[in-house]
């Protein structure tokens, strides 16, 4: 896929609702983007997924949903008040704002990309921008009202780490899955959903024996490789990035990056990362709290060291669909497919009447809709002609398609299309639910 | 349950993990939580069910995901510029701040609260004070860069309205549901997660005919009040509250709140608001763009009327975990139950090791709890003695415990306790799955 492909997948969000631009009647808010009909079943499956595959289906992960607002010494703590910047220089002439690292020139002297006027560095020094959303609470708009919006979730996880221990009996190892949002006063968003300012994160922090951290941070990123994997993703388009010793943060031991050849290049969908006991000290030293754990096997007291996964969901998100994206020719006309694996689909079946002025299609539609909503995600369509519904149902990656038609009235049979295949079946109406569970299991 | 019983639910909610204070090691942040292991599961099944209900169960309803930034012009349109204030006076002497109605006195003559000195309006008028939380996006701190963090989801609809119906194929009737955090900042936020600054809803703006409102306005009166009830809400704890005329906004028709009665008194958990075409109409004006809807059949344009059925997510909660709660005396000592719906339990199924440490009993325990990892939510636990267990289970809400003892090892037979009876089944391994998910579907 290449990068004029991406239009294409802007193209097939918006007309197909999946993904709309912000506020797009007042003429949007930059690289924010709104999760139409399809696209937030879409997510909903996507984080379903992740929180089955970490908090349901293991035994040594707990669930948490924090708060976005948090109390300001979390970020004093955790360095984002202090090093959570990029430096940014103004242009005297044009009063713009630029990231010193995307200005042209050599030395001191730059240029200004915009009004071209020369900017001195040593005139118009850069200055350290904070990349975290201020916002005020109560009524009195001063310093001591400052809050942030969180710039990650993983905070929320550390501050209530006492807490998760001592509600939940918990031992090492044991771990903390948080989804939600976060923001970040990013200078240069973009490549669509792919970097914003608000953006939704699915966090980890798995806490471990500190001699027992590098084996569990192989482990993890293993697990997170072969979850992207287990739900479709091509396996060549994956790769994982070991970081090297000068890129890591001066507390971490170790990071590898899970990258995605997005048609815009390589770039990152999650990180793990061993961040030794960086986090949880930081949090005792701030808050002047007992952050250690006792381990009665080894009579031992210590912090525990964090593996931390940390994936964005948009990302990921992107990057399925991106994968899932193909053309087909069929009969001389092309054919769009979003072939993503049956657990992501926003709709796994449609019920679609061949003629939808008749009364009695129509109703025997509905009927086989309704007995099938109990079990699965099912929609009933006849907003088109058939061949058209077919074509609509192939965009948005609905697996199977059952058609009632006149027939259908005399011998309780329907057929049911499949996606991928486009191979129909006649298949009685007293079976189908199990043909279809069956198939969707 | 009485008001002081408040202090249980808070209590068993910080001790079992569903509600931590937000921020706690650092004292908290005012008025914000955190929802523990078990509050995230709840509050998940909380709003799966929601969302299974108005949007999957239903073919008249689309789902949406809008970001909580947007462009402030939405905000200008939606009048919450404008009107969405408290009137605040400031103390000179003591320099607090306070809500006009919230201070005692007569008249023009009032009196701090906090420091007793003479409050004289004519002097120190009161000024109107912004309830929505400020942000600025991009790297200049100007009136040009503020944005607002949304007040309600509701306007992430409206705005999507044309999308929705272009990219759906949609005729009226039809609804579009949301789920997600708003902000506001409420000068006096309290009772626990009833009023928050951060808080979480649930909405629906459903658009008819002008003509059809009124009877989908009574329509969706009945389907809300019916699904609080149908999630097991006391029919004596919920009522209906119809709002007088002088209580409607001066573009509503109509509006009803649906209140539960808490330890604080009967309070709002949602309201069903006909809101005209207000809505559609500011917006419409503002953006200039189109938002009639064309009727074919009676080849008629005209701006929809909406119907909205705006739910507060943790109210809800908190309204489902103080019904659910009860105390009995259980041979001279207090059970304490969370009797919730099995749907909302954040665990379905605990499976239990009578003796931890014997290796054939834990083994045989875990693999069981493996095998229904697949069917339900399930959790292995072997932190206590297993009376100590099942009380924990009791006040977390889940609803079989399976144990597994020494003679299960001999008889494949497990022993299956029913919390709320706390009758004990010995049930044969092999069928155990079956008889879990019958008595759960």
């Amino acid at each position: 896929m290449s990068e004029k492909d991406m239009d294409k997948i802007v193209s097939l969000c918006k007309r197909r609702g999946f993904i709309f631009p912000s506020s797009e009647i007042y003429g949007g808010l930059a690289s924010t983007w709104d999760y139409g009909p399809l696209g937030a079943e879409f997510k909903r499956n996507l984080k379903d997924s992740w929180w089955k595959a970490v908090v349901h289906k293991r035994d040594d992960i707990e669930g948490l949903d924090a708060a976005i607002l948090m109390h300001p010494k979390t970020w004093k703590a955790s360095g984002h008040v202090d090093g959570f910047t990029d430096a940014l220089v103004d242009c005297k002439n044009c009063k713009k704002r630029f990231r010193i690292d995307h200005l042209p020139g050599e030395g001191d002297f730059k240029k200004c990309p915009e009004c071209k006027a020369d900017i001195n560095l040593k005139e118009t020094p850069p200055r350290l921008f904070n990349l975290m959303l201020k916002t005020f609470l109560g009524p009195v708009e001063d310093e001591g009202a400052v809050s942030y919006l969180r710039p990650e979730t993983a905070q929320g996880i550390f501050v209530n780490f006492l807490n998760v221990i001592n509600s939940r009996h918990r031992k090492l190892p044991f771990g903390i899955a948080q989804i939600g949002k976060s923001f970040r006063n990013e200078i240069t968003p973009g490549n669509f959903t792919f970097r914003t300012r608000e953006f939704e994160q699915m966090e980890i922090e798995y806490f471990v024996s500190p001699e027992d951290s590098q084996q569990w941070y192989e482990k993890w990123v293993q697990e997170r490789f072969e979850w992207y994997l287990n739900l479709g993703i091509k396996k060549e388009k994956l790769r994982l990035r070991v970081h090297a010793q000068n890129e890591l943060a001066h507390y971490a031991k170790a990071c590898t990056d899970i990258e995605y050849l997005f048609p815009f290049g390589w770039s990152e969908l999650e990180g793990i990362a061993n961040r030794g006991d960086f986090d949880l000290k930081q949090h005792a030293d701030l808050s002047a709290k007992d952050l250690t754990y006792f381990d009665q096997a080894k009579n031992k007291r210590f912090l525990p060291y964090v593996i931390e996964p940390s994936g964005g969901v948009d990302r990921a998100a992107l990057a399925f669909l991106v994968d899932a994206y193909r053309e087909e020719e069929v009969n001389g006309t092309i054919r769009i497919v979003l072939g993503l694996d049956k657990k992501l689909i926003p709709y796994k079946v449609a019920v679609l009447p061949l003629l939808k002025n008749r009364a009695d299609i129509v109703e025997m539609a509905k009927k086989i809709c309704d007995s099938l909503k109990n079990k699965t995600v099912v929609k009933y369509d006849d907003t088109a002609a058939i061949g058209k519904l077919y074509r609509r149902q192939d965009e948005i990656g609905t697996l199977y398609c059952v058609t009632v038609d006149v027939q259908s009235l005399e011998d309780n049979r329907v057929t049911v299309r499949e996606r991928d295949s486009m191979q129909q079946e006649r298949i009685e109406t007293s079976i189908l639910e199990k043909y279809l569970t069956d198939k969707l299991a």
